[in-house]
């Protein structure tokens, strides 16, 4: 589907990405799966292009360059290929914490490291037993007057085992929503990190457990309000969602472009497996969920260029990408046949790693509760 | 969703539109259902509201106005109810034949009508038998030197009964393709209708068999080439399909709204049916995928209005909305429980209507072998 | 697929219902459509013939044969086709009642009737604005020393206009389940039909809405205990919705069968439809379907043969094979295409009929709440 | 669901089989999934259990007791765990190659080691490029006289590393099904095992390239007529496919159990996750589908007991209980939520492997052509 939203400078900005990744990440996504997490030296490669954090200010590093589209282009390029640097966490799903809601202080301490790579970024929210009920959270913060004391566990944190600096969310009260965000280095005593855990897809990804116990933070570790966790949280929430959206939907184009090229050109009984019928309708109606997604991302995307996406659309683009995803490596998995469950080829690694898409960021069922809610389709009534 | 392709005077119209809807269409629904077919004074109150064929040239009564989207106010003001006056068919499925491939004596002679709703529109392709397979078309026209003899029967013709001038589709000689578009007014000679079929929906259109015995037709009853018909419909089906998808969406939507009032009002033990997550958590579902169709007819209609809509761009609109409306009402006839088995209910009505949608103009089947052909997905290889 | 549960006599019995609804009922299938409802000489028909409650004593003009492997005969022979004959409602949803729960009195004075099809039976549990939920009725019997005072009104009642008999259920206290069932004749003072309901299908099964207005009974018109009805609905509604659900699978099978001849004959394109893959697909997914609809229905009728029909089990049962035959009337209806939309195709009204059949007995949302609670899922834990 | 196709002395042998692999199997699991394949002690004790090839003549060791019971009762307690001892391989899907076709020396060679479990078997029928395609086999059995001369290559080979005994197909003629069956034991000159190939699931199970470069052959190797194979193989077709469709809806089964499991008892929110609607309306659905996988394999079975499966039932049944696992592990999977994409967790690994059950011994799409042609749908016609 020829895509309206972009212009020339982004469509550049794509080709100087690809070239890069297909020189420096695509030709090591093996290693990078063994290693469970990309090595360090390509996410300063990466710093030095000037892809990361690039709406950080001139006077942090950045570019002070706040146009979405161009991490739209780095999420669909890095999303093109079952390689594993997800850019996206760090550059639109933490990144903007610490750039919204950062003191200067805190912004010149941080942000020239997480532009140039050296710091990846990562943020500590679920936890044990309660996972997305943030009400449930019992990592605690509290104000030991001079210092904050941090205590508890947070689980299946995206990388956790790389990050340089993690946000950790943690209760800094008796309300529901006195929640504060922590910002934590690597080295800071008491904070450690649990074992890699090992996940069926997402190789290339780490994800871990991350353990605070007893950790004295100075009192300008916290971002914004102690309290206002909860309301940062939910600003970034909507752009997450759409972050994910996009990445959901360039998975599944590429999904659907491989099989593409596998189905034109292996045989089977005799005639190309893209020859039969049942195979062309099969791509012709994935292709048409996948242009459907494209164009409810790009949708979204205008919305927050102008500032107006809000928490249900994002959820609604979210629920629609991940479970088209879902259905296109699947169905794109089974036109390959029994290669498809072969880990060499590329379907299968995505079959499992996109599994996670319908659970994260919110599961398919939270974002049916978002969007029936606006609905006014509550509990009872 | 909030709709990004509509300007002020389009919302304007949209107003003028809906009101006159409600005061002249809707309260009459029930008797054009009985009758099987909408009144003409309707379509002459439509024709002097200026809401037929506006892209005709003033010279012709028109207001020279060929904004696609002033038509898609229309489509989805009327689709809004299970009402049956589709203009779309008039307006954008039948009318542009003339528009565009007229002679001015053709235009002349027939525009006028065509602007005030005296002449409603029909075209006339599908037989007994070869369904939408053109190529075994057995309707034929023969040059008889100073007129056009035509012989054959059509079916399934919407607007049959009522239609004033019927666009018939003939073999003009052996080629495959050699087909000719010829402009039969009702009372001419030899055009016979047969009965008024009845249908499992749809039940305020008239679709009807016409028959064409030995029908002598001018010199200038052909529009264009007399072999040009082919290239002609080809050139029409874009639009065509849009204009279906757009009004299977709003069908949906219809659909969509009407349920969402139901089951914030109609309760079922002891709590009103919109409360149970199970309904939360469907219309959540229908939702975003109506929200779906609705980002990706814009996208086309976009593509359309700069002349870039694609044969195969329109079948995936067309497919994608005609199975997304097939599901809406489904799901939403069943959160209507036993009323939705009732004919007074509209949402009844919706879903035997609903049903053609994935059949006319192309069955989803014909749209998966556009769009499967288009990437190379063909019989042999 | 072979069936393994039927023996001889059930396939020569078989055979016999065949022939008899070959030359009765099918030829008048179009009168009756018309008519709103089966003639009353067909039921007759059906009474000589020995069809209408086998199980009853022969004391009562019964044949005193409790199989219900003939009954399912029954069922599969009239479900057959678009028919209306629904003699299942009569034999097995209604007639238990009497066999089951009746007096020697009850049975002598309305059993040779309902076996000899003079009395057509309904049953009147549904009320406007409560649906299925039993806990919300309003209709009362009041115990006024030497009657029943019996007020109230009841809808959605198949047979409503035909029956000749009516058992009513009515509330006889003010606990949540005090229940009764009372026997109404048609020509009681007081009682009333209300209008014939339009349906968007089962055109030749009358629903009506009835009306009970200080209709005063005899002590002798309660069924069992004046408290007991809740208890014996339960008890019947397992053997009920094994009936339905023996039926929805029925009417698939129709809807395949003649779709297979269909798509075997016609052509497009200049093929057979069937000689496609799609097509061939299709049916070959269908039928595995409709085959497991089945075997799963064979397996709850040994059960119920041995009395070991649960109510879970049951709903089980219901809820699969009306959410196969939905589907399978869908996907037949597409490969029809256009001649799909038309009333004259069978396929077309069975699509509209078959609406119904997952909603009423119980809706599928009530079937997953009543399976879901059988493994220990209630609402909060 | 009440299994009624079992006697008491299949569920004493069914609680025998739970106990061994409750004792020897399941403890080791992770063991064999690191070493790719289960230890060969494992396969002497099930041999010493008499758990092998139980159809085998006492005169081979084996206990002559050919009930296909006892195997389902194998298969549904060894599937019953993520724990990878495809006993039914070895047992049911190449055994009765040598028990039916074997002459009385080869049995007397084979079988005994093949009941005691130190001659695992195999079978080699895929090639690289064929996949499923017979036709295309490039493998060839040339006959020297004196001996066989064995020269191909096969892939995809399940036990292919493990097996002590390998059934390879060739082609011994020209025609289009001269294939004959060869057996080839561990340390055949020539026979050389490739690498082990990673796959996405069933990580326990070894799957391997095997390469024949001149092996000579007795000519006693040859199992049956040299141009018997293709035959032979059909016959057995219907009974592996029975056999994967008991052990795809015996998988299904455990991912149900084990997700009922943890929704009852992990809270999300403040209730357990069982305790929501759209989780309970989800198993519902699920036990519903497993329910009716159930009653078609028993069904299958009964049709086998006596000598009757065809091969389209078996292609039915096949396609629908590998279809019901897909659907219910990855629902099943959605309800674990972030545990469910964690390789700990079994629903994770069982979600992985069960995606090869729509694929291996014949696609979901294969088996749609063999259901199809059946009914009479050819290419053309």
């Amino acid at each position: 589907m020829r895509r309206r939203i972009f212009e020339p400078e982004h469509e550049m900005f794509r080709d100087t990405v690809r070239k890069w990744a297909e020189a420096e990440v695509y030709p090591r996504s093996a290693e990078f799966r063994r290693a469970g997490m990309v090595a360090r030296d390509v996410w300063a490669s990466a710093g030095r292009q000037g892809f990361l954090a690039m709406y950080a200010d001139p006077a942090y590093g950045g570019l002070g360059l706040d146009d979405f589209r161009f991490d739209m282009v780095l999420i669909e390029e890095l999303a093109a290929r079952e390689n594993g640097l997800y850019i996206p966490l760090h550059n639109r799903i933490v990144g903007p914490y610490l750039h919204r809601f950062g003191s200067d202080a805190q912004k010149r301490q941080h942000l020239p490291g997480v532009v140039s790579g050296d710091t990846v970024l990562a943020i500590a929210m679920t936890e044990p037993d309660i996972g997305s009920d943030l009400a449930g959270m019992r990592t605690r913060a509290e104000d030991r007057g001079d210092h904050w004391l941090l205590n508890g566990s947070k689980t299946y944190i995206s990388n956790g085992i790389l990050a340089g600096l993690v946000i950790v969310a943690a209760r800094t009260g008796t309300g529901r929503h006195d929640i504060g965000l922590f910002l934590v280095p690597e080295g800071t005593a008491g904070f450690t990190r649990g074992r890699r855990l090992e996940k069926i897809g997402l190789h290339s990804q780490d994800t871990a457990e991350l353990h605070f116990e007893n950790v004295k933070l100075p009192k300008s570790a916290v971002l914004g309000e102690p309290a206002g966790g909860f309301r940062m949280m939910m600003q970034n929430l909507a752009e997450e969602r759409l972050v994910g959206s996009n990445q959901f939907i360039a998975h599944a184009q590429r999904a659907f472009d491989i099989t593409l090229d596998y189905i034109l050109e292996r045989k089977a009984f005799g005639q190309t497996i893209g020859s039969f019928q049942n195979s062309r309708f099969q791509m012709a109606a994935l292709k048409t969920k996948i242009d459907a997604g494209w164009a409810f991302v790009d949708h979204c995307a205008r919305e927050h260029l102008e500032g107006a996406l809000t928490a249900d659309l994002a959820a609604q683009a979210k629920l629609l990408c991940s479970e088209i995803e879902g259905e296109v490596v699947d169905a794109c998995l089974q036109l390959h046949g029994g290669a498809g469950f072969m880990e060499e080829y590329e379907i299968g690694r995505m079959y499992c790693s996109a599994r996670v898409s319908r659970i994260y960021a919110g599961t398919s069922e939270i974002m049916k509760e978002i969007i029936g809610r606006k609905l006014g389709l509550g509990d009872r009534g």
